[in-house]
């Protein structure tokens, strides 16, 4: 299948993968579908008639459509194939795209509820390793679920959205910026079709609900949150910001790229007991623009379908617009790490970026998220450290 | 002041009251504001421009109302005083008064971000003495700062909504419905003005942000917890349902509930040293239509404005919405805790309800939650509980 959009070839955003956004410029926000390096309206497609969905794409945001669940979702991808792949829907279609270089991304739906999970084995061994040298690296219940948290939804911020380094207490008495700002590297699961309270959500039913995938940098202050965290988990910590790349990527231009995931011992109960699909997405860390590690999402211990599967098992409901994050995304190398606490150990190894010896962020500092699965590239997450408000 | 709504008097809904809540009925979802046990419209108030308040009212929620700010919440309480005590305005608003035995009393808002402290000493002794006996009761950064952390908004659930018991692991391997189901008595925080991105809030600009204050049940499932809050907090044990009142009682009627709250040592931190100001709401559980439990709330050893402050200090914004709760509410006496956790002294020092040796809650039993201060009485809480689904 290939598009009449010639530039999109081998971009990363061909006419397999187009993922949804929002974009935004003097006339105001539209939905827009990302091919190659332009974005095409959805609502000028949708007011033209050339795509029936039922005014989903009237709306300034994202939200409508992800409400309204797989077989809209299938339907609406297919007739976009079909105009962009189509040259006889040139002409109408071609007239509605729009050059990205001329409008800002911005944060595409409303995040209704944020949980970061944590099921890097890798990763949880070695924050054990790093804080409670000597004891096992593992907590007793981590391989018995996908251990998870809330976040702040309300600090969700898009791709290229500058970080000011937070304050905060870190340690008794002792109050000011963070020394020790960090990034987490996670691969997040945008929920489209809500469920009813007190339902459990089963791990089959994964696809029936989730509609795609973003990239995540979870930020961190490692200083605040080793403070804080005892015995409610990370707060403050975490909550300034958490930054997600601008385009979602639908499940339905990831199906060629599912793989066997880790096999887990000992067995899990029965709500967890999948069928061990993982995707296949290498990502990529690149501290000013010097590529530093090559986390394998492949990898993790849990699943996304478990992960769902666990957070609703107590009843817990769905709305559109969750997000649920995988946790840092480590492999078993230190060059596959998805923190600077695991790339620096703790701070103790520094590393070498562009010529300096570094450990954690530092005022000034670029962070950009990438990730990868054959010829389809996720969007990237930017941030730039900016300081503490004095 | 005195209303001309004669039935208000000495009903804890007075003129000096005045809480706001939705109502639904078949006609659909309007603004109220409750007066004795009836609802004025504010929806029909504005329309008949008895009231100007900028179409704040002609929406289903009174997300529009709280994001106008202190002015304008001054401005629209100061008319409705007016309104309800004027003998000239009975005839044009008796009219649009409607009891409240004939609509249903739904959730007001939209909570954006839900957070939950940990801030009565003696809940946090409590828990830790049962926890980790022969441990310190409280972990080393209690004192230090307001424990808390992001509970789901998407589960805040208003009064009267049953509860399913919630299933989960309970241990390692063993699956089910949870076998220590409880409460905590809470009180509730509503945010109207929203903060930005990067800024910090003041503990002096309290009265600024905070719109009102609802009482809430942070329903727990202690087994879940227990299992599952190692090292990123609760998730699972709480996230199936938090129950809030209907209607929330606005700062400006407490304005002369403010007494002093407990000193604090050792000596705060400078964004946290407020002017220790307690509102004296005075907590009753009734478990069963039996009051077990009286926890008092001006105890709180970290007051609200403390917990806002803490909140925001990382730089983390406001939204219209969010919600934050105080944590058990739990005196020095053991008629005065906010949990049957430490009614029962974790289950194992049962208690008389209605001649029946109860520790947890088992299904069909009923917890009604109240607050009062002098002749206010804040909205209740009552929840019933489900049996699990199977």
């Amino acid at each position: 299948m290939n598009s009449w959009v010639q530039s999109a070839a081998g971009s990363g955003y061909d006419i397999n993968h187009l993922p949804y956004g929002v974009i935004a410029d003097s006339s105001g926000r539209r939905c827009v579908v990302r091919i190659g390096d332009l974005a095409l309206d959805l609502k000028a497609l949708e007011d033209a008639e050339l795509l029936l969905a039922g005014g989903s794409f009237r709306h300034p945001t994202l939200d409508t459509f992800l409400s309204t669940g797989p077989a809209s979702w299938h339907a609406v991808r297919a007739r976009l194939i079909e105009l962009l792949s189509d040259p006889a829907h040139r002409p109408a279609v071609e007239a509605l795209l729009i050059p990205l270089d001329t409008v800002t991304p911005v944060l595409g739906w409303h995040v209704a509820d944020y949980v970061d999970f944590y099921s890097s084995e890798h990763h949880a061994s070695n924050v054990g390793r790093i804080f409670r040298p000597g004891q096992p690296a593992l907590l007793p219940n981590w391989k018995h679920l996908p251990i998870g948290y809330h976040g702040r939804a309300g600090t969700v911020v898009v791709d290229g959205t500058a970080v000011v380094r937070p304050s905060g207490q870190r340690a008794a008495g002792d109050v000011g910026p963070s020394r020790r700002l960090d990034i987490e590297a996670e691969v997040g699961f945008v929920v489209g079709m809500p469920s009813p309270l007190g339902a459990a959500v089963s791990w089959r039913d994964f696809a029936e609900h989730v509609f795609g995938v973003v990239l995540v940098n979870d930020w961190s202050a490692r200083d605040i949150q080793a403070w804080e965290y005892q015995p409610l988990g990370p707060f403050l910590g975490k909550s300034f910001a958490t930054s997600v790349s601008a385009w979602i990527t639908p499940l339905a231009a990831l199906e060629h790229a599912w793989v066997d995931a880790p096999a887990q011992d000992p067995p899990v109960v029965s709500y967890l007991d999948d069928d061990r699909r993982a995707l296949d997405l290498r990502l990529s860390v690149e501290w000013n623009g010097i590529e530093v590690s090559r986390p394998p999402y492949a990898g993790m211990y849990w699943t996304p379908a478990q992960q769902l599967a666990h957070l609703t098992v107590n009843g817990a409901s769905l709305r559109t617009g969750d997000l649920f994050a995988s946790g840092t995304v480590s492999g078993a190398q230190r060059d596959e790490v998805g923190s600077f606490l695991e790339l620096t150990w703790g701070g103790a190894e520094p590393v070498t970026v562009d010529g300096q010896q570094r450990t954690f962020l530092v005022d000034g500092d670029e962070v950009v998220l990438r990730g990868r699965v054959a010829d389809i590239e996720l969007g990237a997450v930017r941030g730039h450290v900016l300081p503490a408000h004095s």
